[in-house]
């Protein structure tokens, strides 16, 4: 399998070595590090080996290694919570533009480190979310 | 592949058809469905067909397709922005026991819709992080 790399991407010269890294576990398609600018103690990321910025870019066979890695990393990290979070695009909080998955332990409640989540649930009409579905169904 | 369930479960009740959901992606693996209590229109779930409550419980062959099939519903989404997140345990935010990868999508950069993300980065020594990774090297 061919690794796809961007010459200029940060992920990318990490992943060739040409950038140095905490790095955790690497298999043929995947590359996993700790995160320098951690949110908690063992904040790591899992990155697919194939230059994309999101996650529908990326080709399924540079993606069917990510979670059972980052399981891994969660087993080594001995966390009773954490999140698994992939950020897709600037508003959607991402800040490197290569696809990467967080494995974040969260220790306490505290919003003062792990994850902070905020959950603006919506209200919609049952007839809303039925239209919705069908049209994502002839997309499917 | 047999699937694990719980007969306690509203996930489980979900993908054996004992209660009703706006359904997408079915696989031997996984299950897909609309959120309806979404943070954003769009909002989907795509569930491992295999009862457990973290990621690190669930076997390796109920993970692979889950992030393809995300990305499948993305793509139907055609969201610009989006989030993909697993929460694991009640105080990272994880409400049904049964582990579930939220895809939501991020309209707009407004706290009213889609994932709010709060980010702690921490203060942490070299040396902290260096013996960190040394004792996870040996756990991996
Ligand atoms: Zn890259
Ligand atoms: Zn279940």
């Amino acid at each position: 399998m061919a690794a796809k790399s961007l010459a200029t991407c940060i992920f990318c010269k990490i992943i060739k070595g040409e950038i140095p890294s905490y790095k955790l576990i690497e298999t043929d398609t995947v590359f996993s590090f700790l995160d320098i600018g951690p949110l908690s103690k063992g904040h790591a990321l899992v990155i697919p080996k194939y230059h994309a910025e999101k996650l529908h870019e990326v080709p399924d066979e540079y993606l069917t290694e990510t979670l059972p890695i980052a399981k891994k990393i969660a087993i080594a990290l001995g966390a009773e919570n954490y999140n698994i979070l992939q950020n897709n695009g600037r508003i959607a909080h991402q800040e490197v533009p290569h696809i990467h998955f967080h494995v974040i332990p969260k220790p306490s409640a505290s919003d003062d480190e792990g994850l902070v989540i905020g959950w603006p649930t919506q209200e919609v009409e049952q007839e809303e979310i039925e239209q919705l579905h069908d049209e994502l169904l002839k997309k499917l």
